[in-house]
């Protein structure tokens, strides 16, 4: 977290509470509050604080400009066997994708595997708390979400695709591993902090203006040149999980999300897989555990930095700002509290 | 292809006849030398010839080795709903594959979507082949193979992690767009072909032996460390997608492959969707011809290489190849023709 802006922490209850105030007098019904206010706290607490608390100025934002639904229902399109298709119906993003990850686990239940295509939704903030919670219920995750165009094709300079961030998801101990990850080698928000925090990217994050390579967080932002995971084949890999995303839901396309007043009306997609209807469910910890100890012994370029799964530093933070409570800007709390 | 060794140009009837020829001759029955030698040319007339004709050799070496079994057949595991588990028997893998793809399309057709988790199976040369054949048949795909490691952690110097293949593919007007991407910057294939070519990689493909980012295939190839693609992400996606395909298979896991004598006993993952089920099938080709035209509206940064969508190269090399045949080392195709 920043340097040179004032630190205040704020215990998960006290944010909660502070969340479930607002959204009450922006129009949600109790229970949507408590879902919605808990995702924002629980990013928060595992230190997406881009995609949490630092977000939600935000959230505010598109309730105020009637973006966003608040107590709008997702609603079924269509059905056939293991595949679902739903409509978000403008719903807010991060209640929507958690009732659709409860909805892919019972599908999944029934049919070992199911999907589910998402139409007309919001922005999810983080996809990693959807992974943790069809994992920690038992079941092997996977989803993605289309997003506004930002970020262009390799070798060229306008941006006609969505970072579309993927997640992967598994049980692991009484935790689960979870990657969550966008096309671009950087997140916006993780570009935006390091940008408030005038600090350079510890890697090529982006093109300037002048198409070079740079570590400016600022150049990258003002060129609107991210650049893509794995050069072309992030850029081939944002296309597909947009067309994907696209054509299973029949709901918007990065570009035609890209038409819209802002960043609203996404489509999503999200795949359950229930491990407990495979005949070796006894055996897939110790499985999972072969791997990650095996990995673990990795031998690290720099000994102060030893490899860690995707989802170690989620819990690392948990602990610690369980104790410490969580570090937020005084300017964003007190920007939240003046809601 | 390359510059400083005699080419000759094979007509793609010929390639078939001569691998079926030599398949033949190592106890492959007649239906499966067809297959395998069809995968096999069908890879090199696409220009994929680092998975097709110039791993031939290596292929028979295999069969040599008693590492591959020619006509052991996949076997089922167990099937729940939408989701099976199959072994592959250690058989070829490009016929395995190309058998479970038709398996997984049956399945998604009763089912809306399908999962095949197989496992003891081997190398499948090009993972896009079998996304080109669902994609032809009207069917979404996703799928990946593990490998043996051969790629560092992000941080790391030694290799723990496979580079997992991974593909998606969609039909596209009587075509596919089919994405076919290792989690290494350059898949191995790539680099001893630039490597036999003298030439550098374009982009950094991995570090040096003294930790330094390099662009000589060589030195990458001898100090085993290719770059994944996006850094730490693309780690952690090789890492999740060989955790995917071992619990679900209860095959091998990459460390595991890694003990064995060669890479063999690989484990796999084949997700089939079938598009004819959606209510506005009728739309899907539109749907894509809209997200592709404004993809190509792309600007580049070099007008001579504008944005093209992944398997767009492929259809190109296809129809070269097929009207001049395709090119082959002089030596390579010697080396074949004396077995």
């Amino acid at each position: 977290m920043p340097d040179k802006y004032p630190i205040v922490y704020i215990s998960k209850e006290d944010m909660f509470a502070t969340f479930k105030r607002i959204l009450l007098q922006y129009g949600f019904l109790d229970t949507k509050a408590s879902t919605c206010a808990n995702i924002f706290t629980q990013n928060s607490l595992d230190g997406v604080y881009t995609h949490g608390v630092n977000r939600f100025p935000r959230f505010i934002k598109y309730l105020q400009n009637n973006w966003i639904q608040p107590n709008a229902e997702p609603s079924l399109v269509s059905k056939f066997g293991g595949i679902e298709i739903w409509d978000g119906n403008l719903g807010p993003g991060p209640t929507n994708a958690s009732f659709i990850t409860d909805k892919v686990i019972d599908l999944a239940a029934q049919n070992g595997i199911a999907c589910i295509a998402l139409k007309n939704t919001n922005h999810w903030m983080r996809g990693g708390f959807y992974a943790w919670q069809a994992a920690q219920k038992g079941f092997a995750f996977i989803s993605w979400t289309n997003t506004i165009a930002n970020m262009p094709a390799w070798g060229a300079i306008d941006a006609k695709l969505g970072n579309s961030p993927l997640v992967f998801g598994v049980p692991y101990q009484q935790e689960a591993i979870v990657l969550d990850m966008s096309m671009s080698q950087y997140s916006f928000g993780a570009m935006e902090l390091a940008m408030l925090n005038d600090k350079l990217l510890d890697e090529y994050g982006g093109f300037n203006s002048d198409g070079e390579l740079t570590k400016n967080p600022k150049d990258i932002l003002n060129s609107r040149r991210p650049l893509p995971i794995g050069l072309w084949k992030g850029s081939g890999m944002a296309l597909l999980l947009d067309i994907f995303a696209t054509i299973l839901s029949s709901g918007l396309s990065t570009q035609q999300i890209s038409e819209q007043v802002t960043e609203i009306s996404l489509s999503q997609i999200f795949i359950a897989i229930d491990l407990a209807k495979l005949p070796h469910f006894e055996q897939i910890q110790s499985i999972i555990n072969g791997i990650i100890i095996d990995y673990e012994k990795s031998i690290p370029a720099n000994t102060d930095f030893p490899a860690i799964y995707p989802g170690q530093r989620v819990l690392k933070n948990r602990k610690r700002n369980e104790s410490n409570g969580i570090p937020v800007h005084q300017s964003v709390w007190n920007e939240i509290n003046s809601f």
